[in-house]
């Protein structure tokens, strides 16, 4: 059984893992950390959890030191996870993290959008933990970088015509929406259901953190000097995101053509599902799963190629692909705890 | 492996239990009927079921006539459960209806709500299959005619006090309220989602036809000559149902005593969560799951006793508890397939 | 033209005045409290206000202290509506205040549920300032108490039966349900998107502070010794309210008597609106207008009567309530400002 | 005293009229047609309309025929108006017609969209009855072509930079988001609370039939051989739309001197908000309103400048531009009836 920690354990991402991670046959959480909650049992806080499933709540520290864990998901806000990844890994302990402390292998990238790093050093050996992209790398970390919600979905969505020479992919336009969970948990008056309900808009429409976490992957597969004009929207839904990407496509360009690509390059993917021709993503149909769902349309009139991809930011956005990392870092079968079919309605 | 066949398997029901029984272990569905998409792969309707899933949609009549099934879901409109059931019981094959074909063991009271009964012979046979209260004849039940959502969440909310002298059961107020799935799928314009979506109603306010379900099993139980007042009401949210029930009561009742009498009455249940004073029963904790959470306070003021209980009223109040029937019927582990938490946020 | 200043002009009910005077003939705001926004115009804090509109954002003492203003609404937290009434009232400016603080006749009554009083001097001259009760009161008052949400639909629902013989009032059950603006502006966590939104639940079980002000009106009216059980619920919405009431009722009684009763007794009311028989009240079908409507059924089998009230909390039940209160003190028309139609859908 | 008439009064752009009408001070709307309740009066079918603003509903040719109308809605299907309006232009009556058939000036790009125009004799005398953009027209017009609501969104945010030589117009891609009433009132499943309300899609993604209209308009201003790439997307609320648009921009253009240049194009308009920088249009702040917010910012990394305006499509997108063009049309005051703030929250 292999034992697993949870920093932030009462905040969205980490109260997901705790959702995934109680039907893991192969994994027992043996503690959490929570600020607000500390010193209680899980299950007295999660009216939910079963006490077959219960564990205690402390402070970082405690956690940290206590733990004889075989994996840590740190589920806390950037920059606190850099503070304790290092201890964790002198400790033996596999670090999954969800912040974006480790997801940018230049440091001087990540200081200019995030500030001081607390732990340069720590970034070499860090994986982006894409497994799609990345799987055996992962394989092989002992630190894994999880992908934000909105890079995961813009990397997937332009990964398979990266080197096709029919897409200009100098200048991607992704237009990208999210439901409010991605916000996390803490009170803000926006994320409040009466500003944030029943209505729609943009936020952040210039330099969104998640901006060089996009271009650095698609890079890395070729689309050199890449820039993605990313705006985020926030949709009335506690789970969901849509991106819907642009690419200027060269003329005749046939859309099933592209599909069949995007299929080849799935083609051994248990979560990502290319769907057909006039077919389109929908947050409710992977809702609570870990799938990416994406659709392409080629229009022919502008030659630009629409590329729709859904996920649910929790899950494949989150902690859905955590626990697949998990899965690939300790030898498992990758789908594990995530074949869940999508909560619809 | 059981060999599972679900009529009306693309209505609300039908695909909650494709949901629920593609994680079953022991189950493998191997055909479903839709009279809208007769005739094409059910992975070709539903974008999110993966294709080790898939299986073929029919006719009602081809599937009857063409299933070597174990177990057959009905999720079909009242009234017509009733002409399908007994040709499957012929066969062999054992039947979970999810109408309200077979609940009323009163062909009379039957009909004064429903009109004419189809095949009232089987009604003698049927078991009312609430596994809380009715385990043991489920156990060896050929036909379980599964609970109505409503009539579960009051069921479930009065069992533990029938019999107890504290209160008085034969005036009950049920104050009910759905999500909008408990309507069905058919598209209507009283649940779509300009009608329904950002407001609140009652409906159905004089006899609606859950209730001689209710006034059944109460009676049954001991509360003779109950009368059930009960007022369903439409909440916006897709999934989740909250029943508010009055019961006056002696004074001088404590409510940690009741409280224990329900969690002595629910002491082995793997589904009923009995929350501690001044916690209530929210939908979300119990979404897409199949708990049913209860509180209940007792006013001093007024001498009435509040139960509140809370589902998902598509797996406990429906599908969940038709697969809960199954797992009994086939003497399989009861909780198999039905132990996922709830999807919150 | 009427001066009007609004304390706490930046939380939901002083927003909601703002919108509602903004289209009044004979009202013009000359200025507003914001802690939080203390200083700017208003229609820098709300991109919706045009300029013509517009007026400037103080700290509380200084708007005291500097208006030259006609009458003063009070959107303040309970007690502190009782710390600046009166300086307002000396200076010659009609009070309508929308806190509890001036509600309740009986000095130990409202001690005992909201503490210490701060001006217990000024509750014996406030009018309680529901329209379609109080009226000629109201004309005459320097002090109003705009009634709570909760109350304003009991006290309509009940009102036109008191005195009738058919119903039982010693023990009234009112199952209610509120629109998340009712919980205020302030940012908590039981009120963000991701845990009051997609969901439904009961709050506030025992002992909320509307209780005595339900009370305290229909034992004015006649209603002897009452007492009403009050169970408050949160809908994911953010405006609307639906009261359904439970009363006793003597076997026989017929509903379109009873209709009919309401029907006269509030036949020249023009924001009351009885709905027929098997037509039930919609919080979208009030939505942003000051209308309440009710509806009633009388269950012949339970003999209880289901009255039905819904109302925008917001509206009748607040902001809209404080502006019909202030059209009669002020003897202008007491539809002005308030004629909108329902924004439905 | 105007006398209005409305076709097709009970689907929601002919509610959304009776809801804004009802509160002309100059009109008074004496009949409407109805497929569906034709022969009742119209507050018996909508429970918010008090007697004092009811009006019978008929069927469309009793409406053509008895009408001694100044002015005709039609708020009809596509296709509908054009066999209506010839009947009541030579009644003298004038007509805006809500509908997509007279709002393309060229018969064959019409027809390439829409199938077989009608009526195509009136399409060189109707005008586009975009206020902002065309006034002069409206006011001498007796057929308005009301815009579609997507259109309105991408011209009003397009129109003040249309001549600006910083800006590459020949490609705008407008990603656009709608509220559910944008489709109609008909029960439709993909409408439905279950399937549209907790989730966000794209839908027609190639070809949907505003896009001609947008092109046409902005062309006409002289964006010379402009082509829109258009992505519609489905928001779960009632009301709301906001387009995001993408617009290829000069190095080193300040995004101030853009917003100045849109402030000086709107200065004159009561309907149009240019919000400062930072600040982002969101649907709740023109709900039920008239208004459009449009707010723009300069992305120097990418050199796209992108604009965003939302609207409510009941309102500014459909039915109260409708009431400003009859405003235009009657030589009134250009805002009556049309000054109500927001309605939020």
């Amino acid at each position: 059984m292999i034992r697993a920690i949870i920093f932030g354990a009462t905040g969205y991402t980490g109260l997901e893992l705790i959702r995934i991670l109680s039907c893991h046959p192969e994994v027992s959480i043996i503690g959490g950390s929570s600020r607000t909650w500390a010193n209680k049992r899980a299950s007295e806080v999660l009216s939910y959890l079963p006490q077959s499933k219960d564990f205690p709540l402390v402070f970082i520290d405690e956690l940290i030191n206590g733990a004889e864990a075989d994996v840590a998901f740190l589920a806390l806000p950037h920059g606190d996870s850099a503070s304790v990844a290092r201890r964790l890994l002198d400790n033996g302990i596999k670090v999954i993290d969800l912040s974006a402390d480790f997801r940018l292998k230049d440091l001087a990238t990540y200081e200019s959008w995030y500030g001081k790093h607390k732990d340069p050093d720590l970034l070499g050996g860090a994986v982006y933990g894409l497994p799609e992209i990345h799987r055996l790398e992962i394989k092989k970390a002992e630190l894994v970088a999880n992908p934000g919600c909105y890079p995961s979905t813009v990397i997937l969505g332009i990964a398979p015509i990266v080197n096709l020479p029919e897409f200009e992919l100098k200048s991607i336009i992704a237009d990208s929406k999210s439901g409010v969970s991605g916000a996390g948990r803490g009170a803000k008056l926006n994320t409040s259901f009466c500003e944030a309900g029943e209505g729609f808009k943009p936020y952040g429409v210039i330099g969104h953190r998640h901006i060089p976490e996009m271009e650095q992957e698609l890079s890395l597969m070729g689309a050199t000097n890449i820039k993605v004009r990313f705006t985020p929207h926030l949709i009335p839904v506690s789970r969901g995101m849509v991106s819907t990407i642009y690419v200027k496509t060269r003329p005749g360009t046939l859309p099933e053509m592209v599909r069949e690509a995007f299929r080849t390059f799935y083609k051994d993917e248990a979560f990502v599902r290319v769907l057909a021709g006039n077919e389109f993503p929908d947050t409710v149909k992977v809702r609570g799963s870990n799938f990416a769902h994406i659709s392409l349309e080629i229009d022919a009139r502008t030659d630009y190629t629409v590329i729709m991809v859904a996920i649910d930011n929790l899950v494949k956005g989150a902690s859905g692909c955590a626990v697949q990392n998990m899965n690939i870092m300790f030898d498992l079968e990758e789908t594990l705890a995530l074949t869940a079919l999508a909560l619809f309605p």
